[in-house]
């Protein structure tokens, strides 16, 4: 018998500037972008991974990015954001969490995004073994994205436990 | 049997700038704001309204209002956000989900929005078909929304399909 | 036998500044956090127990942070947000809603939060009735949060109907 006092809902953002080296790659929702200038970070700075590896660690009481990949286990130290949203997913079900969907929606001027929407989604949902819907949208030219500062990813999650 | 696989969440943001032509009109959740300068953008530039129906076409996978109401289906160029919200929804239950609610937050200074919100939830709920609350909030003068330079606004949505 | 229609979930924001007042003290998730400039407010200014309060009011439809505690409701003028947050609960149980859970994510540099992470999810459950994550990250010195402005909080609730 299906109890709804089981499941859980998350929100969880991840915000990175752009950085100033040309020659930075760019990887975002588990992809490679040719030809736009990354993100900074110590890990390949992709937010819409580390935003749905968030908001899943959190609706499942398991922890937070940081201090699950934190000082306790090095061997995440650079690690990409496919590997961590995967090590994350798979956390979440070792402590008895179903994970029913993931979204996230990047807010920035780029990469122009569309044209590889459907490789994104199918990128992310493989990482996370469960549906990711993924997004994008542009600020109109208002905050930080609109200045082309960085990209900010909110993600949500559903999960529940039987 | 419910199974809870089926159901989806997902959030969204939309946001605009405030327009610079005075006699520019305001449309926000579904409503006019009669004296208060509107938001630019090629359609009404409705951010609850757009919001939402980004949330909802998310959540169920069907896609998102940039990709959805594109180059493709050029009679909805310059639809008002009513109009998009509506197809918007039609196009999710088409697809075979149940939109269960929706959520949407607008974060700025104006207009000002308690003495309409009943108004603003009905016109919401009654496009969408589903139960839509709709709220606003101030950012204590910080960002864009306290510089006065435009709205935000911030929707939820849970679908579901048997 | 359950119905999904009667499940509901809500995102909200809330932020404030930082104050100017070096003795003002710092309310966070129904935390003190000495040695901590706090923010500036009517109440305590605590975010993440302002949104988590207004994302269960807006889920179940009870109204919204702003017009709850208005001006109907001296009683409540400058109250803590862990009062707050409990009154919310309160009135949305008493509107015949059960909250499942809700979550909430601190943006900006300070205070440290991981040191506190577990007290402050067992004293924000504690008063919620609930299950309550709360998590922290920051935005790369982008935006509002970046400069050391202030906080913004951004939650979520899921709450069902019998």
């Amino acid at each position: 018998m299906f109890d709804p006092r089981n499941l859980r809902t998350a929100v969880a953002t991840d915000i990175h500037q752009f950085s100033t080296d040309p020659a930075r790659p760019m990887w975002l929702a588990c992809l490679e972008w040719p030809g736009v200038v990354g993100l900074e970070g110590h890990s390949d700075a992709d937010v819409a991974a580390h935003a749905v590896a968030d908001a899943i660690l959190i609706a499942s009481g398991v922890g937070e990015l940081g201090s699950v990949f934190g000082v306790d286990r090095p061997e995440f130290a650079g690690a990409s954001g496919a590997r961590l949203l995967g090590e994350a997913a798979r956390l979440v079900r070792e402590a008895g969490w179903e994970i029913v969907n993931a979204s996230v929606q990047i807010i920035g001027p780029k990469p122009r995004f569309s044209p590889r929407k459907a490789e994104a989604e199918a990128a992310m949902s493989e990482v996370l073994g469960a549906p990711c819907s993924v997004s994008a949208t542009t600020t109109d030219h208002l905050g930080f994205p609109g200045r082309g500062e960085g990209l900010a990813a909110l993600a949500s999650a559903l999960v529940y436990q039987q």
